[in-house]
């Protein structure tokens, strides 16, 4: 079952990043929904919620937890998530009396968002380097070929000679921008989601805070009030992604322009066609487009999602689990096409 | 890897359908592509372009022929496409003299568009299906509740009182519609792609038109003259997918709103919550909402990839890879879920 | 106030329409309204709803009607729509004994969806000239041009000659394709809404269906049940708009290109430069491309107004009105465009 | 003309927002566009590049000169920009020998997008003012009502109770934080454009960059290179612009469905139906969604237009012309609506 080309066997070689992909495959969320549950017992047992003997019972079972992840399956198909039903699972696994203390004051959401920030923070650090590596990239072909010249071009008419240079700075600029850009974003995006119920961790009593905070700190995450129905830090990272892939497919387009027209840019291996042996095609310069035109696609179902009814969406919510993902493996799979295009790059300009 | 909740192990459980999916599984792709190939060499024969030999060579291999994915999935990375060294391995397996018979005259997008819509057309057959099954549960509805009454609300506020048909023939009529949508478009969907290296058949001389009816014979399609830069029968009927699930989108809506409000509907085995065991979530009303907006992002890649350049747009091409399968599979997701959100329905109106 | 390009004095020059806009303009839509309003005094007095001298006085009154548009406005911004304020104004204007016959049965969407059908019927006129005279233009160059040969381009690299018929064929026949998509559809389109406050057209008994018919019949539009909450037809029309714009957008993108690369194409009259007198852009070319991204861009607004909920949401109706008249102008503007760029081709393959 | 309803004068008064939209009126873009040739000449003067009596020359008939609208029409329908007719009437009103002088070194890119950015920078700081008004009102919400109590509503079903503060804050957080994202992104977007024929000032020689600061100073803009193939600032603003819409339509949907669902809010002053003279519909609240929505839709246009090939492209450029002004328009209206919409709320919670 690959219905997307960023599962599929085949085509996942060129349109896929199998580094961001693990951190969508259930083996790695369930990781990251079994870390919540085991730095929640621990956060709860450090502020006494919970007994320390709860706790010890908690994180010994969850160290050999496996999940039955057919009944996962068909408590998703039952519930919506699939939080329930592994938290069932959990505590038989945890057994009386100390079961009671699983998942404590928590929802399924917390459980769910938090597993998305966990995975988020380290897809985002394997995109941090993929973008610097373009970074570099792209200054080594301006320290190389800056000086040389092109005509440039407007509005698909030649106009007046330009260096290369001032054509890979179009390329390279909005790259250093979107680094800027991630650093001022990464604290809203990378917070805990710890709310409860309904958002006010009604079962924590005045310990709540305290709890939050233990448990934000033993995840790496920043600590801030729940956000269960206030998505806008999801939709900017979603339009961040875009923005990056954007910038690369205005690369790519520039490439296949140049391939198209000519002398201007010589490129090493090509893709091949099944009936014009003679061919090179532009193949990774095209995917960049086809990458950009994606994500900026898939932009609006983030933004469609923050009319997020209430106290939680099921709608919205899904939607996010629809898009999201797809877009951060889109622009990974674009990072690494643009450095391996600009590999490609023997030469440019004149 | 399962970056799309449609390929999920869990996710797909709700937001999936197998039997769609199954349609865009590699082995379902390779199938068809090699149904192209074997089909071509018998039309090439009977119209006398390549020797009866040859095709009885090719014919006998395609049998027995297993790809090595690995070099496929290789494959697509260098080239974009998986058919130049699909074909390599198949002449491989034909082998000398026989192998330059293989692929005779065709090019790869011939044998990817030709697998996608042969896949189409057992997707649509399967999506008919559900359609009508829709139908004829929400007929069921209103024969069993359609005389009493529930009170209208128009702008979120209440009207004036109105039957239970009223508002069911509002979630029924334009499926109706889209039956008789389906039946005007499915032969501009379903139609063969056969145009050789540049769409002019250029290898088949004065046969050309010949082969090209065999061929479409053969595999049961629409025979029409190649479309392979013109895509608007494939936006269409993306189209009509996102017509399909925002009609049952506001099926969803309007469900969960009646179960938001109050006595209107009666809902059997809602979804559970993990904090809060008292809850009977409407998961499929809610989701019928998230995949209906899920189609509705999707629908404008099909209609920018419209702008499809030249004789072989790489990157206009790639970007509906990205999004039509998903488009299928949610459509059957949505028609299954509002079946069963049909059947869950206990009673509707006083 | 000139917010959209459309309705811009310089820029609709370029991207506007006057003949498809003038149908957007207020005096078009009260004109509609008033018509709506006259042609359902008539149907139900001929139907013996109300009496004939409440008819007279209506037709009478509406004849020297000119409405206080600053109340209107007012009247928008407090109800959401304008037809409480209109209707107000009309019935003082009636006066009593009849005025309690004004508008009678009616609701506020029925006015308001009815006049956009009656002037999208308009507009669908006009488009559908332009439509022929593009297929006309098109078929012009293959008559002139058509045996001459250029190289075919694929994934942006040259691949073998073919004819300029081969090119021109992918420009025309998705056109006439969308000839054939607005005859089966148009029937769907064009079809009265009329269903009262909430759709069962309560205030008109058992002579609601002779109302409606005769109501229709006047009008000139289809006799349909009411289709207040049921909004596929403006979907699928809207998904029509943007499969023509696509398609023009393509052959805009291939013009463009052609004038990148040299020779293949000669245009007269291209656009200037202010830096670079030399210039001779492809501007209608690139703006096709605009228009057919903007067209695609739009589309799914109209789907996300699928999930119409209950029997009127004054959100998704909203939403229509923001994104439908601006499809249609766009598509009227990119097959003036279209047709203007076609004379202006001097000269096409060698 | 009246094609979208942020123009129309009757929609206009429920979607619009005169203040915003006065910045998009040919009036305020022509005179934009004049402040950018006054000021690059003075800029060029004080760099020595033009003659100081050539500075006096043009200073004084822009100061008179009163553009011939008609030509500048039909010159953006010839040339797709109004710059190269514009620049022409200019000369003209200043006259030799000082017409040389007039636009020198500069292209049309140059004043059309430092025209969009002097009017944004207006156009900001009204939005920033509405954004900081609904802070305060919704602060007023939490102040008057914030403890007392109604039913957390979770996936459509009631939860546990929570505080009125539970909820508002999940309504005036969002806007706290966009305050900040418009802080960080602003120097990013209200920067200088200015790049002559191909970006490369080629005309200014050594003193490009003291006359590209002076020309920022005076216009009160952040002087940077050169962006005009760079479009990532404008598609960030444009996200944040959706970002905000997106929250204000979580608080629109959440009072509508309140006021759906009966007494946890009060309204003052719904909107009149014509049918049905008892309701009072919750406009505002609907209208928040519609142009949450609205703006979504929007967006991927803006990301499309990222893919900006080459050294100018007008397809892109043109595509933004067409988004982005309803965009900032629609925001506006939105906050002016919700402001509107918080004072309309007479109590919320038990």
């Amino acid at each position: 079952m690959t219905v997307s080309p960023f599962d599929h066997p085949l085509l996942s070689g060129l349109l896929g990043d199998e580094e961001a992909a693990r951190h969508f495959s259930v083996e790695a969320d369930i990781d990251a929904m079994l870390a919540f549950e085991r730095a929640l017992a621990e956060a709860e047992a450090e502020c006494g919620v919970i007994p320390r003997e709860a706790e010890a019972a908690i994180v010994q079972a969850l160290a050999a937890f496996r999940p039955d992840t057919a009944k996962l399956r068909a408590g998703v198909a039952g519930d919506g998530v699939v939080v329930p039903e592994l938290a069932r699972q959990i505590k038989a696994a945890v057994g009386a009396p100390h079961d009671a203390y699983v998942h404590f004051g928590a929802t399924s959401q917390d459980v769910i968002d938090t597993s998305l920030v966990l995975r988020l923070r380290q897809a985002i650090d394997h995109i941090g380097l993929l973008l610097g590596e373009n970074v570099v990239r792209l200054t080594g072909l301006e320290l190389e070929f800056g000086e040389r010249q092109f005509m440039a071009m407007t509005r698909m008419q030649p106009a007046i000679p330009i260096t290369v240079t001032d054509r890979t700075t179009s390329w390279r600029a909005p790259l250093e921008r979107h680094q800027q850009r991630l650093a001022e974003m990464s604290g809203r995006v990378l917070a805990l989601q710890f709310g409860g119920a309904a958002g006010t961790l009604d079962r924590l009593g005045d310990r709540a805070a305290a709890v939050r905070t233990a448990l934000a700190g033993k995840l790496g995450l920043a600590d801030a009030p729940q956000w269960h129905s206030q998505r806008d830090a999801l939709a900017e990272f979603a339009g961040w992604l875009s923005l990056v892939t954007g910038s690369l497919g205005k690369f790519g387009q520039d490439v296949a322009l140049m391939a198209l027209t000519g002398s201007d840019v010589k490129l090493s291996g090509g893709g091949g066609s099944s009936a014009m042996p003679h061919k090179q095609n532009p193949v990774k310069a095209e995917t960049l487009v086809a990458l950009a035109r994606f994500n900026a696609v898939q932009l609006p179902g983030m933004h469609q999602a923050l009319v997020h009814e209430q106290e939680r969406s099921g709608a919205a919510w899904t939607l996010e689990w629809l898009i999201l993902p797809q877009m951060v493996v889109a622009t990974a799979a674009a990072l690494r096409l643009a450095a391996e295009l600009a590999a490609q790059i023997e030469s440019l300009g004149h």
